[in-house]
Formats: C-alpha cells, sequence, structure tokens
C-alpha cells in the first residue's frame, strides 16, 4: 500500500465534491459547509453540473474544469453514477475517494461495489468506503462528513464500522471531555480497511493512541499484523460476536471455535485491548492516549475514604492487578500524613480528615518511589475540602516529582465541583473518572497493554525448517481419490512429518499382516478400522483396546472387519490400524480450524469433561511462539491439573508447549490444503517424559 | 423493634442537637445549619453548658431545660461524654439517638459501644450510629447530617455504611439525574441496622425502592428475613467480598466458603438484587425506583443505529435476557415504520432515517403488544433529529398505550442535547442511560428482580416433622469425651436420622463380629477405620475397598488395625466399620458451614476435579426450599453432567433435591451444635435410583 494514497484520503491538500448541492439539507451541500465551518485551509471544489455558485464557492460543471491538482474526491452522487465518476476521478489525477454514497454490498449490491474499487485501482485511487459518514481530522480542520463539528480535540483517533456512532462520539467527546485528532467513518471497507489506517496512524504524530468499533474484519490477518507492527495502543469494541461458521463444523474443534473465541485470541495476539462497552471504550482511550504503561505489578491507591477505597480493592482484583502491601518504608512515610486511624498499607486511607497538603504529599511521595509502578488517587466529596483545590494539588505532586513514563489516573467521586476539577485535570494530561473502579480499569488498562506488547515482541515458530513434501503428497493422493478427509494413519503420517509425536500405528490389510505388526510394536495393542467411509469408529464398533497376545490380534482382526460392514456395507475399508497402547496420562486436545475471517487457527484444551462439558478451550490465530504456546496451557480453567493438582506430579508442559506451537506452524504452513484438524485424546506425561497423539483426524479443505 | 423508635430516627418531629456548636466548622454548628437550611418544619434545640442562642435559635444549657417533648437527639458530643449524655435523653423521654460522634467500635473501643447500646436500650431509646455522617429525609426537609444539602429528590432511600460515600452520593444525585427520598448513614450498626431500616422503609411511602452500600452484617439472617418480608425492591453494593474465615476451615466445605460466594447466596435468597459497582448502583436504582418489574422474557429493542442495536444485543446476552425475534404480526407492523433496508425483526431497526413520528409510532404499537413483556428504546444522536423530540414522542406513546405495569429504559448515545433529553425523560418517570448495554442492564435488573421475588415466595423446608433427639443424644456423648468432631459412623447416624440415604455402615469390634456383620450386608463390603484420632483415613491406610469374602474381611481387619496404630499409635480406636459397596454413580458433594454472619449454610458441587480443581460450588444459607435446592443443581458449572451429559442417562436430580434440602434442614436445626459438616462423596444414581451419601463428617461447634 503506498502511503501518500492514504494521505490523500485523511489529509488532503485540496478536496472536491462531486454531488455537491446549493439546497440546505442535502448531503452534498452540508459537506461543503462542514468543510467551510471547520475552517479547513484547502482548496474546496464543490461540483454538480447545474450551479455557478455554492455557499460562496465556485462551483465547477465537471471534475476537469477544476484548474490545477485535486488530490481527494468526497463522492455523494447515488449509487449507480457512481462508477462514471470514479472513472472522472481518475482521469483528473485524483489519489482518494471518500465515498459517502451508500447502496452497495450493505444491501446486497456486491457487484457493483467490486467494480468500483478495481476501476479506482486501474487508476492508482483508494477508496475510504462506501457508506460512510466521512472523516474528521482536528490538526488539519478536516470536516469531510456529515457530522455537524470536528470532535473536542485530543490525542486519540478513532475508527468506526458504524456511521451512526461516530456522529454520537462527535457530540459525546465534549460532554465526557474526551478528545479526538481523527474520527474516521470505514463503512463497507471495499478497500482501505483498519489495518491501513492503522498503519498510516501509526506514524501520525497527531495521534498517540487508536480506538477502534469494530462490527467485523475481512481480512482478519492483516489487521493482527498491522496491530502488531504498531508502536501505538490499539484499543477495540467489538460488537456483535456470534457463532460463525460454528454450526456446520466437521470436527470436534470446529464446534468449539464459534463465539467469538477465535476473535479474542485475535486481538490478544495483535496486541490489542479491548473496551467491554461503549463507556469503556472511552475510559480506555482516555488513559492510553494520555499516560504511559504500567511496566510493573505495584498498584498503590490513595484515598481519602474507606468506602472508595474497598472498592477500588476489589475492583483491582477484578481486572487483574491485586493490592500488595506497600513495602515498610513506604507505609512509614506515608503514615506521617494521615491522622493515627488512617492506613498506609494500600489502600492508603487519609481518612476524610485529608486536604489538599496531605493529597500533594502522599501523591509526591508516592509517584516518586520506585516501588510504585502506577498509582491511583481517590478522592470522595468532602464538605471541607475544595475538590478543584485538591485536583491542583495532585497536577503539583506529579510536576514536581520530576518523574516520567509512570502512569497516574485518578477518580472523584462527587457533584458538580467534583466533576469540574476531573474536567480540569484531563486537560492536563491526568485521566480522571468519576468512580473508583473506572480509574482502577484504567490503570489495569496501561498494565494490561504493556504485558501484551511484550508477548508480542515474541517470534512465532516458523515451518522454515520443516519439509512440507511427505504431507502434500499425502493429501494429494487423498485429494485424487475424491476424499474431503484423511484417513487417521494419514492423519498421523502428516502429523510426524511435523515433528508430532503420535502413538506408533501402522496399517494392516490381511490378519497375517496385523499379527507381524502387533509383534513389532509390542503387545499390548490397540487395533482400528480404518475407512475414509467411517469417521465415527467407536460407534462402528471398528475399535478394540489393550489386545495383549497373538490370538487376540486374530479376534480383533476379523470382529472389527464384521462390524464395519455391519455398520456400512458399502465402505471402502483401507485396513486395520495397528497402534501401540499409549500408557494412561492427562487427556488433552489440540484441533485447529481454518477461520474465514483469520485463517488457520489452533486450539488447546483438556479432554473429557472440560471439553465435552465445560468448553474449556483456548485459541490462537497460527503460527504462535512458545510464549503464547506457554500462555495458552495456562488460560484454561483446568489450568492446574496440567501443574499437578490432586497430589499428582507435574504434566510435561514444557513439551507440550513445544508440541502446541509445531502443531500451529503445521496448520499455518497447510492452511490452503487443511480445513479443520484434531489430535484427540493427546496424552501427556509426567515433566520430561513428554507426550503422545493417540488419534488424529485431517479435514481438508474444499477446493 | 418498635417501630416508633425507627420512626423518631427517620421522621423525628423535634430535635435537640447535643453538643450544639456557634463556631462555624463545628460539626455542632454544621448539624443546626443544615436543619435550618433545609426548612426542617421541627423544632430544633440546640444544647451546650455556654451559649445562650445559636445561629438565632435558643441554646439550652441541659436537655431538661427543654420544654416540651424532645423526639430525636443529634449526639456530637466527644466519644467519652456520649455515656452521661444518653442518661439525660433517657430521664428527658427522647426516643431515638442519632449519634454521629466517632471513636468507638471503628477504634477498637467496643466495651464502650456496647454500654452506650445498652444503656439506650435500658431507657427504651434506639441508636442510629455511631460514626455517622447523619440522616436526611426530602419528604420531611429533615437534613440532621454534616453533608451540606438534602439530595435530589426522588423515589429511592438509600443506607450506606460508608459515610464518605453518602456525602458523594448527595452531590452526585444532582449531577446524574438520581434522586433520593432518603439518605442513611448506617455507621458501626451498634444498634439499628440494615433489617431495621429495611422494615421501615417498606412502610415509608415516600420511597420505592432500597438502596444499600454495603461492607459487611452483623447478623446476616435478620437481613435476609427483613428483605424477604419487603414489598419494595432492594438494590446492593457489597464492597471488600474477603475470604473470611475460610483460612482455618476444618472441613472441605469450609474451605470453599470464602471469597463472598455466603454473601452471594444470601442476596439471591433475600431477594435483594446486587450492583456491580458504583455507577451500576445509581443506574439500577434509577429503573427500580421509576419501573414495574418485567414479568416475561420478552425484552424488544427499538433504534435507529445499528451499531448501537448490536451493542444491546451483545449486552441482552450478557446480562441474561437473550434477544428474541419479534413475532412475525409485530415484525409487519413495524415494517410499516422504517425504509425497506430496516429490521423488524429484534433488534427492530429503523434506520438513521428515524424521526419522531416512527419512534412515537413504534413506540405505542410495541408498548401496548403483549408479546413484548420490556421495552427498551434507543436512540443514536443524528445531524437531521431533535433528541428532546424523540424523547417527547417516547413520552407520549408510553402515555397513550394506556399500559400499565410494563418496564421501559431508554438509552440516547449523544452530547448534551441528548443528555438533556435523558434528563428530561428521567423527571418523568423514564430511566434514560447514555449507553445501550445499561438501558439493557437496567432492563435486565427489573427482570431479575421479578424472577428472585418468585423464588422468595418458596417456603424453605423446615425440620418440625423430623426429631432431633437421636442426632442431640450423639452429640452430646462425643462432647462428654471431650471429642470436637463425630466419628464417620456417628455422622452417618445423624444423617440418617435426618432422612439421608447412607451407605450401609455399622461398627465392628472384633474380627468376628466384623466377618458377621459384612455378611449380613452382603458382599462386596468396605472397611475404615474407625476413630476420632485418625481424620484422613486413607492417609493412614485405614481403608481398605471391594472386600469380596469372609478371608479378605479378616485379612482387611487385621491389616487396617496395625496400619491405624502404625499411623499413630496412640489412637483412641472405636473399631473398624463395615460398610456397604455403594454401586458406581456420579460423584457430588454435599456439606456446610456455619458461617460467622449467616449461620448454618449448605454447600452443593460435584466431586473429583469439579470440587478439587474448578471449585465448582454453590452455597444457600439453611434452611431451603425445593426450588432453591433445584436452583443449586443448575447453577454449577458440571450442571449438564446430572443432566445427563456424555451421552449417559440423566442423573436422579429430584431425589438430590430433596437431599440436599433435607440436609439444609438438618444443619439449620442443629446449627447451635454444628460447626461444619461434609456429605462425601454423594454418588447419584439415575432418574428413578436416588442416591447415597458413601462417607460422612460432622466438626462440632466449640462451645
Amino acid at each position: 500500500m503506498k502511503k501518500d494514497q492514504i494521505n490523500a484520503l485523511l489529509a488532503p491538500s485540496s478536496i472536491a465534491i462531486i454531488g455537491a448541492s446549493a439546497t440546505p439539507g442535502k448531503i452534498g451541500y452540508t459537506v461543503i459547509k462542514n468543510l467551510l465551518d471547520s475552517k479547513y485551509s484547502g482548496n474546496i471544489y464543490p461540483v454538480n453540473p447545474k450551479d455557478d455558485e455554492i455557499q460562496g464557492l465556485k462551483n465547477y460543471k465537471t471534475l476537469a474544469e477544476i484548474p490545477g491538482e485535486v488530490e481527494a474526491a468526497v463522492i455523494v452522487v447515488p449509487a449507480k453514477f457512481v462508477s462514471d465518476v470514479i472513472d472522472e476521478c481518475g482521469k483528473k489525477g485524483i489519489k482518494g475517494l471518500i465515498i459517502i454514497t451508500s447502496g452497495f454490498s450493505e444491501v446486497g449490491d456486491k457487484a457493483l461495489e467490486l467494480e468500483i474499487v478495481s476501476k479506482a485501482h486501474s487508476y492508482g485511487m483508494r477508496i475510504l468506503g462506501p457508506n460512510i459518514v466521512g472523516t474528521l481530522t482536528n490538526s488539519t480542520k478536516l470536516n469531510a462528513s456529515f457530522a455537524p463539528y470536528l470532535p473536542l480535540p485530543g490525542k486519540a483517533s478513532l475508527i468506526t464500522q458504524s456511521g451512526a456512532l461516530l456522529i454520537a462520539i462527535d457530540a459525546i467527546s465534549y460532554t465526557r471531555g474526551v478528545g479526538f485528532e481523527k474520527l474516521i467513518s470505514i463503512g463497507n471497507m471495499s478497500d482501505v480497511d483498519f489495518a491501513d489506517l492503522i498503519t498510516w496512524l501509526d506514524d501520525d504524530p497527531n495521534t498517540s493512541c487508536i480506538s477502534l468499533y469494530v462490527e467485523g474484519f475481512k481480512d482478519g490477518r492483516r489487521f493482527i499484523e498491522a496491530v502488531q507492527k504498531t508502536n501505538k495502543p490499539v484499543i477495540a469494541l467489538k460488537s456483535g460476536v456470534s457463532a460463525h461458521g460454528a454450526a456446520a463444523a466437521a470436527s470436534h474443534t470446529g464446534s468449539l471455535a464459534g463465539s467469538g473465541k477465535v476473535y479474542d485470541a485475535a486481538f490478544m495476539q495483535a496486541g490489542a485491548l479491548r473496551a467491554s462497552d461503549l463507556n469503556n471504550l472511552f475510559d480506555r482511550t482516555l488513559a492510553l492516549s494520555l499516560q504511559p504503561t504500567m511496566k510493573g505489578d505495584n498498584m498503590l491507591v490513595l484515598t481519602n475514604g474507606g468506602g472508595v477505597g474497598v472498592l477500588a480493592t476489589d475492583a483491582a482484583e477484578k481486572y487483574g492487578v491485586p493490592l500488595k502491601f506497600a513495602p515498610e518504608d513506604v507505609q512509614v512515610e506515608l503514615k506521617k500524613h494521615m491522622p493515627d486511624f488512617g492506613s498506609a498499607k494500600n489502600p492508603v486511607d487519609m481518612t476524610g480528615m485529608a486536604g489538599t497538603d496531605w493529597y500533594y504529599k502522599t501523591t509526591l511521595f508516592s509517584y516518586g518511589h520506585k516501588w510504585v509502578d502506577g498509582l491511583v488517587v481517590l478522592y470522595c466529596e468532602t464538605a471541607q475540602t475544595n475538590p478543584e483545590e485538591i485536583a491542583k494539588s495532585i497536577r503539583k505532586a506529579v510536576d514536581e516529582s520530576g518523574v516520567k513514563g509512570k502512569p497516574i489516573t485518578v477518580s472523584f467521586v462527587g457533584g458538580e465541583r467534583s466533576d469540574k476539577a476531573m474536567r480540569w485535570l484531563v486537560e492536563q494530561g491526568v485521566p480522571a473518572y468519576n468512580a473508583p473502579d473506572l480509574a482502577v480499569n484504567a490503570m489495569a488498562a496501561l498494565r494490561e497493554f504493556h504485558l501484551l506488547r511484550e508477548m508480542v515482541g515474541h517470534k512465532p515458530r516458523g515451518t522454515n525448517l520443516l519439509d512440507d513434501k511427505i504431507a502434500r503428497t499425502i493429501i494429494a493422493k487423498a485429494r485424487k481419490e475424491g476424499r474431503g478427509a484423511l484417513t487417521e494413519i494419514e492423519s498421523k503420517q502428516v502429523f510426524e512429518a511435523y515433528g508430532l509425536p503420535t502413538a506408533k500405528t501402522i496399517l494392516s490389510t490381511t490378519e497375517e499382516e496385523a499379527v507381524s505388526q502387533a509383534k513389532k510394536i509390542g503387545f499390548p495393542v490397540v487395533m482400528k478400522i480404518v475407512s475414509p467411509d467411517i469417521l465415527h469408529k467407536s460407534d462402528a464398533g471398528g475399535v478394540k483396546v489393550n489386545i495383549k497376545d497373538e490370538a487376540g490380534v486374530r479376534e480383533a482382526y476379523n470382529t472389527i472387519l464384521a462390524n464395519a460392514l455391519k455398520y456400512k456395507a458399502t465402505a471402502n475399508i483401507h485396513g486395520i490400524a495397528i497402534q501401540e497402547m499409549a500408557p494412561w496420562g492427562t487427556e488433552t486436545i489440540i484441533g485447529s480450524v481454518n477461520d474465514a475471517t483469520f485463517g488457520p487457527t489452533v486450539m488447546f484444551g483438556l479432554g473429557g469433561i472440560f471439553v465435552e462439558v465445560l468448553k474449556d478451550v483456548t485459541f490462537r490465530v497460527a503460527p504462535i511462539s512458545e510464549s503464547q504456546a506457554v500462555k495458552m496451557l495456562g488460560e484454561i480453567r483446568g489450568a492446574p491439573i496440567l501443574a499437578g493438582a490432586r497430589g499428582e506430579a507435574p504434566r510435561d508442559r514444557k513439551a507440550l508447549a513445544d508440541v502446541l506451537s509445531k502443531y500451529a506452524a503445521m496448520i499455518h504452513e497447510l492452511g490452503d490444503e487443511i480445513a479443520e484438524t484434531d489430535a484427540n485424546p493427546v496424552l501427556v506425561y509426567e515433566e520430561g517424559k513428554g507426550l503422545k497423539v493417540v488419534d488424529a483426524r485431517i479435514i481438508l479443505k474444499t477446493k
């Protein structure tokens, strides 16, 4: 993507409005009015076939008439004329098209949308939209939209998939004091998408934080990569989490992949923070746009009220940054600035007697102390204190501390005077909230973002050292036979080719072969039917375990064959697999889906009731780093089992993480061929003793 | 409790301020000023030994000097003088004492606090406090506190254990438009507690909803009973949930009872709604004080913006009232009031083209339709519409529908004009919120409260038909022997006495006895050591299972005895228990604690990893109704196991609920004797086949 094309969309030096109107109320009128009202300094060229002048500006009958260069065009003509307009824009040498017009894919007309994109690209132009409100930039005073005014100035830029929400957020910015540098409506994302804009905003000196309202991505992987490369915090409110694609899943893993779990994983891997709701998006945007991240775990809370202190303590636990008692030296110092019945532990409760002086001194000391990684200052409005003075004393202490790179958040719980004091603090760069849990949530976001970015630095495990030829040969053979899935034996061969430890399994096609292979593997063995027509082997009576000798093998061989034919007389039977009987271990499951939005995605969970009853599984978009794999093992509710619950020895988590990252590398490399996979169960042994994939399934992508 | 005494505290006709002061800034000055400023219509009597006049009021040197009756006294003298002041109050015939003074149990002086309470009671007086801000009532214009003004008038009354929070909430009421009839500071709750005030407020015609900020109860059971008897909604923000008492627990159940789980159960049983944080307390208070409950499951959402519609859909699922598609006739009608590309399903998306007329017509129709149990109207501010007009059209439609008893909540997402429109709606009795999820959360609260109250109507299972003599005889014997716990055999005898099905277990004291009893019970049997000195029988090698014949019994008898003596040579061995070998069933655990705040409390969970790894258990304060027992079975994450997961037959949940309610009745009746109990495992069989308590433990209360 060429940067100057996005530049033309977000920071054009001149702009034409195609479909300009002299009639108030028309969008072609409103956009021109908004450009004028916002005092946009570039050239504005209204274009329509009939007028001579619109709102004091010369109107051009055609684009071609405009003298000199035009960098961007806002298009508001009806959908059916847009394609012709694009030709004219292309001929004029315009670089960026802001298409406000609706009536494309959002009403089902995908063809028209594809047509305008390919036409725009043929001229080297990029499209923002269609079906958008427009785009607004405070620093260049550009309101190229039908939203009524520029938002309150600030350091965050917001990209939204809902145009209606953009207009509301525009108004909200003033009432809640959350400022924005840019508001960008992204509409149908026919061309320019979140990834393009995030990449551009990463270089924008006026943007310190990127906020998103996301309904869904077209290409999830581009989003992940763009966010990973960004140096700025990205905060996403994702709405409409649905079980897309889960209904028709053929594998166990496929049926578990719905409910937004893949989106959850993708945001985490991208290093994007989440917002839980609209207000939380504003709250976290405020914190991330104004404050540095929290580099360690020690959050200190100062308060003048026990009640709000306890609420902050509860919130700290809820949001994952539980309070620890401050060290002795900190307590000794803080004790000086409170009455006897105060507490210097954490929260530091100065009691209702705290005035500006105590707030100043405790803030100065705490903010400057090396133990403190993040400071939360709470104030509960009292009749004896002045919120504005308290705010000033906090600000003064922060300034005089000389400390840089350490976050502070504030909550004033009270009425109008507190609200005013908080507005002032925000203007001074200190995020302030009207409830203690919100200040803690904001600090937790600053901590979480720090941890997310650390993980993003870890390189995913590649497959460049592995050989994919074996796998592709096996898959090609299955496809040639018209099959949509590999057999267990084939699946295991693919797994083995990628270094995954599978229970030794050999195909036998005669009773004698079965006997000799069983002897080779060593008793006891397991025997299973191998047939592309029988996916659920146990249901068909096609599995026998713990076969201890030759006689057993012979008996099992014949029973399984008979059962299989009874189950499905026309089944194509490849033979019977003889498998080593893996010793007992902790049952886990590894699997994958090829997600419509994110592509190959790996899943991990504990087996048995954990997966079947509790759906206790976790996902990552492949490939993954080994540290992500380790994190996955800790994320499931059943994690204590792997750590060695109930007096058992810890499981071999190192080997498991290794296998998980290899598995992810495998499905990533074979992403063009594989739809879903299951390794189920994967038996995990004690530390140092590894693991074993007992059963395997690979479903091919439909081509 | 006598009602007129609480009356004297909350609605006194005359009031003395003991410790009155002529010096601005002193609390004794502020309280008088506040009473005057609020235009309290009763008599105000300042009392101190030196002044003649305070703020234009005659000051009395002593209480006795005051002519005529005085109903209440506000006491602000230092703690050490309070006791003497109470004598004077008693002699004067005062009924209610509002003790603002601090320096009692909150700083460790419990003795002084007990002294003033007993003295007050000796005169028939009740105490609010000490250590409070005071109490404020809008309807009688009473500001008997040092909070600066009466709150914004409204229909909710709030009781808070944090005085600082009261002052902040007082100010917040104006900025957020949440009105209150009363704000009551409850302080140390030396005498009057939440239960007293809730009972009084239930009869208060000016209060429609009771909101609480709770740090902890003294007597949890009184609270539960008071709320159960109340006809008004009670909403509680509980802070400082800690693992009180869990550390030293002797039983399995005891170790799981921390983390506020008992509080969670108690609020649910009381029928009190919870608030998740301070803002949620305001939000839910607004809804519950203004709107009727939601009687069915059908919530309809109207919107002019897809974005806020999707956010509402997500919130509906999150808060437990998932959206269903509206019936065909509703869709057909609503389709008339939107463009073609709108949606009439649910959310009903009228699109950004919706103006006042569509809002009016869709609200009128939806609010009036019988399918709709609750209506949520969303509005996303647009440039073309006027929020005030939209608000009026919603209000008009609600009025004209003629519908009563059906709830409506609203969210306007936008700036100043939207905020103003929402303030107007609230004044009109329609709760309005600045984000769609908040309007949904408010509606969910109206639904949840309805369901909570339904459950409260179900009578708990009593023990009046049971005989507690057997149990008390066994316990008395153990106490006489100086024991703090019953043996397994004794515990099972107690269980049996309350109708709980236990695996048949007989004590044998000789090898011969063991053989004959095993024959009587029938092989196979289990044998276990019975000794008050060996609580962990398996660890001591004191358990043998699946003993199939006489020889086995003899061998086990001697091995167990030897192991036990090796484990503890001085152990007092009662003998060896012979127990029927219960067939396999689903492992569950029932247990109890005698909670410091709530008394006997029953626990239920699935056994094995569910309890040991996932802590997947649920609690209820005993006794419980059978419907509460049924609800408990469905609350645990492992509930699908009981319903028959993984192709197994459903378990006998009916029998399990029956046993659970009997168990709760047992621990309730023996609450004076029993500290903790475990029935673990309790094996539950297929439907109709009942269950069996395999192992039992009863720990006695220390007396």
